[in-house]
């Protein structure tokens, strides 16, 4: 830990970490920085304090790394400022059920609302060793956690990312009382009457295991009063609303909302270099005079991908007028493709698309172009050409394209947003808000936003620009902190 | 209308009446008068007061009989105290449209929650000419109830029933402002973030719809609440929950909580008869020694019948001593067959029942005994013999095979309860609880109530039965027109 203070320490948890190792051909392991502006964001943060960031393996160069590194712990030291790392290897059988079976099916499905409840979830004998798993998962971190954070005095904090680590809070609290906790909920929070679906001890036991910190934290009013109805609804606890206050078993958390937004001059940097420039030349070609909408999302069951391009078909059939004056680019990326519900979804979305080829393009106009490989310069090309960012979730924390879109815009883009997006909080007063299961109405405000005058658009998205800056995440994960002191 | 008081009227709107009539193959018309508690319970009623019943005409029979009769009007007359009943011959086209896909493929999915939100619902131009047929139909109740209430003085109460008739309590305000209106929801309600799922307009125009009457009446104080919550969520109006009163658009709405029940005396009776009894002993010999878990439900995705059986399959293969010593008899009846979910439904609870035979079936020993047809006595009969009732769905504005159950047992039944039930505010403290999509804690619960002392479960069943027997049905009619009063 070199030189810093100990007696300021920072330990952050979540799944996935900063840093990820692949294996090269001659056996060497070669480290990768994380894109995600979180990272980057506590890179910034990590130049002053001393910080620790505990993570899983996720890869098989990530388990080798932690293998070989003394404790666990890895110096990560791609850049300057990047913290420590220390790489948890988790049993692969306790990992996949953790992750896949509770936290990505059955966590996320109750906070997303994604279920088809006549069939499913079904809790039998196979979602009690699940459900065990879950419980070893969090507890190897928060046993890491309090290794980290040592006997000593001063002060240490740590803040722990997400639902996939609900219960972490509650354990570390046990194995290191003089740590200040912080969990951090990424994802929406559901309302009583769907979180009941989930068996009664689990219920209590993530409620419990959050407000085991000293502060929880969600990306909007409306998740942080969804999560204190269902401790009002499932668990015997004190609820203050005025104050944001839940007291518990002895123990009293602190509720708060953080909505992250976007590094603006950072985001805007990269998008400014050559591999973007690049992608920019070869999408203006193939948009030629067309008006360009532009949808980027990981094919999520709750992106709602389907209706949005059901819409976008509703609209070339009542509105024949934007024939050969408009294009669609879906960027659909890869996700969860070891969740059967994910690869029907990724199908579902490419026979729509096929149809809405077969049905409207012509010789000299393509309406709809469709990419499912990743690639991340692509995506800030076609934010920053985009006329109309369509991000339309049935149910999204906080929806971060829909803040990246007016950031990057070269001429200001119009929004058509979901109410169901937390980011509405923020930015609904200048998008364009649609009900996601409403595709007439989605097509409508399409249509609108294509017609939008360019200096109303353009001042829209200068306001949503604004807006979508307000709480880059270093200064969003500095808040977490102020929100431990007091 | 013959002799009686024009001065007390009570007109009844539901989209089923209380007769239906059939063609004979010489092409004359039977009518048949309906079997559920509510046509009965009104039957009482209809004896003292001058009543009216309004109603869809469903069958071919039906709409010859609307057409022949003078202005729709039928006196039904099969027994005494039968209303007299108008018929409306809605054009098959508007009807399909309000009947399958508004109300029971949206506003019947919307309060049991039971959409596959990734994919549905998708509310495009079909749903926009749908929700005008839903307008229509309900338009034509609100003409034939004003129509039937005259311009007269005198006092004319109105009792419209159920989700079908949502907008025509509004509708008929307007027609007839001298009219006192009751709406009745048999429904759950849905809590404002699933009742968000309906476009915009749809939840204003139903909660307007229902806060047109004076009073609007709910089956459990949850489905009242969740009706509150909407309203301040989705309406410019003041919600007074003390009070329970709702003023919207100039207009002040009570809201009341009416939990139908079984007529204990009129049931047992019923179940006394000779089909019943013969029924009863061909059950009696196939169940032999062994302890008889019953259900009986239509084959409804609320009803959760697969996991019910997921439930039975567990708990046989971890507790191998009830081998040969219990049976379950699953009566599960068609319903709405015109849907496409219902039939995969039904194909997946046959499956899984064969599934269950070929894994324990033995010589002697049948562990399960699935029937689909339709037959009442044979119901009762069941609910005489059961050992233990088992009703578990994912949501249920009340169900009253609970009710009817504790009635009915010959020598007291343990009723295990979903906590989604409307009728678990009323039996809740002596039935057997289970989260139904808790398949291991409902095997759990199976298990405890095949054990029970006969002591315990006698007494438990007697005291349901006492709840479920506390509001017949003509009381809570009488109840609302009370509350009309008020």
């Amino acid at each position: 830990m070199g030189g810093t203070e100990r007696d300021r320490r920072v330990l952050v948890a979540s799944n996935r970490g900063p840093v990820s190792f692949t294996r090269g051909d001659d056996g060497r392991l070669t480290a990768k920085r994380g894109g995600g502006g979180m990272v980057s964001g506590l890179a910034q943060l990590a130049e002053k304090e001393d910080m620790l960031w505990v993570c899983a393996a996720l890869s098989d160069g990530d388990r080798q790394a932690a293998r070989s590194a003394d404790d666990g712990m890895i110096a990560s030291g791609a850049e300057p400022g990047d913290s420590a790392v220390k790489m948890l290897d988790i049993p692969q059988s306790v990992f996949q059920r953790a992750y896949n079976a509770v936290a990505n099916s059955t966590l996320w499905f109750v906070h997303h609302m994604l279920y088809d409840t006549p069939n499913r979830p079904s809790f039998g004998p196979g979602f009690q060793r699940e459900w065990e798993a879950f419980r070893a998962y969090n507890e190897a971190f928060a046993v890491a956690l309090a290794q980290a954070a040592g006997h000593e005095g001063g002060v240490v904090r740590a803040v722990i990312q997400d639902y996939h680590l609900c219960l972490a809070p509650r354990m570390l609290s046990k194995l290191a009382p003089h740590v200040q906790i912080a969990h951090f909920s990424h994802t929406p929070w559901a309302p009583p009457d769907y979180y009941r679906l989930l068996p009664d001890e689990v219920r209590r036991e993530v409620l419990a295991g959050i407000l085991g910190a000293d502060h929880a934290g969600f990306l909007s009013e409306r998740w942080a009063d969804a999560f204190l109805d269902c401790c009002e609804a499932f668990l015997d606890c004190e609820v203050d609303r005025e104050r944001g206050l839940v007291r518990y078993d002895g123990h009293v958390a602190s509720i708060g909302v953080h909505p992250l937004g976007v590094d603006a001059d950072q985001l805007r940097e990269r998008a400014a270099e050559q591999d973007v420039r690049i992608r920019m030349a070869e999408l203006a070609e193939r948009v030629g005079g067309c008006k360009l909408i532009v949808r980027v999302d990981r094919t999520e069951l709750s992106k709602n991908i389907v209706r949005g391009l059901e819409a976008y078909r509703e609209l070339l059939r009542s509105r024949p007028e934007w024939h050969g004056r408009v294009m669609q680019l879906a960027l659909a990326y890869p996700s969860r493709h070891d969740l059967p519900e994910y690869r029907e979804y990724t199908a579902a979305v490419q026979r729509l698309a096929r149809q809405i080829e077969d049905e409207f393009a012509v010789p000299g106009w393509d309406p709809l172009i469709l990419q499912v490989h990743d690639d991340y310069a692509r995506s800030l090309a076609a934010l920053r050409l985009a006329d109309v960012l369509l991000v339309n979730p049935i149910r999204d924390g906080m929806n971060l394209v829909a803040k990246e879109g007016p950031i990057l815009s070269d001429h200001g883009c119009a929004v058509v947003l979901s109410t169901e997006a937390g980011a509405v909080a923020e930015l609904g007063g200048q998008a364009l808000l649609v009900n996601p299961f409403d595709v007439s109405q989605t097509a409508q405000a399409l249509h609108e936003a294509l017609a939008m005058d360019p200096g109303e658009r353009a001042r829209r998205s200068a306001a949503l620009a604004a807006a979508a800056g307000a709480m880059p995440p270093a200064r969003w994960f500095a808040d977490q902190l102020d929100a431990l002191e007091r």
